[in-house]
């Protein structure tokens, strides 16, 4: 199984793909799409919905994972956020792409078996479970790998919810 | 010059087609596209995207006009417009077509006159604006025409700003 993590965000969208086979991950890739906040919105999320495919054509996820979004942040922030998720969940839907969409609680639990755990605990397990020689970088990307092993750990399985809005 | 008017929403999306020659305004056609909330978010969306294409493809509109988003109300609800607002401005973007965001306050400057019109008096307007028999429903569709009446009055101006975010 081959999963695409997503980390949404219009200037910085955090990406990872995870395969999973034999209950080994393996990570194929990761990194971010970034956008020039002096250009247009439109042509902001055009890039994005590029480079969410340019991801698709190449990899051929089986399923896109996205964290559950809550906010305390300002509301501005959610709208940015927001549309960039719109974007890549459409990306996954015109595919037949699933989208699976867990907590930060449960990405949490997946990556390091506790729902309260820091930063730091999660970015040392994600760098162990996908045995990178270093701490994946920028913090986006990390987020996106540790949503991907996620939806491996429960991917299919009861505590796994489909993506309802 | 054909505008197209969004009013984004993931339940409903209002729409309005609005037709600008010689001073004159023309409704083209005006409505929303529902989706079902039991479907997943990324069908929801999918949907969307073709309705909007759907449009774009018989109405030919040279630009389309989005109320920029300000929200007093609950995060959740950002992100679910915000999510359905990326991908009208996608829908657009793709097609190279240009997007004019306004403030409420503008639209009710252009359509009534003035910033601080009650809601009444903005259908009323449209209404008369328009020359329909009646006041638009649903609401999501009247403010969709609002929005296009918006960039019919200000389009090209000094006043109007492109989209930036």
């Amino acid at each position: 199984m081959i999963v695409l993590g997503i980390d949404p965000g219009t200037a910085i969208m955090g990406y990872g793909v995870v395969s999973y086979q034999n209950s080994k991950h393996k990570p194929l890739t990761y990194g971010v799409l970034r956008t020039d906040k002096e250009e247009k919105t439109e042509d902001r999320l055009k890039k994005l919905f590029h480079g969410i495919n340019g991801l698709l054509d190449e990899y051929r996820p089986d399923v896109m994972a996205v964290e559950e979004l809550f906010f305390n942040r300002n509301v501005t922030t959610a709208i940015t956020v927001g549309q960039a998720r719109g974007v890549a969940l459409l990306a996954a839907s015109l595919r037949g792409i699933p989208v699976g969409e867990y907590t930060p609680l449960q990405v949490k639990q997946a990556v390091v078996g506790y729902g309260r755990a820091e930063k730091q605990q999660v970015q040392y397990m994600i760098q162990r479970i996908l045995g990178l020689q270093e701490v994946p970088k920028p913090d986006d990307a990390a987020d996106a790998l540790a949503i991907a092993i996620c939806y491996c750990q429960f991917g299919g399985k009861s505590s796994w919810r489909s993506s309802k809005g």
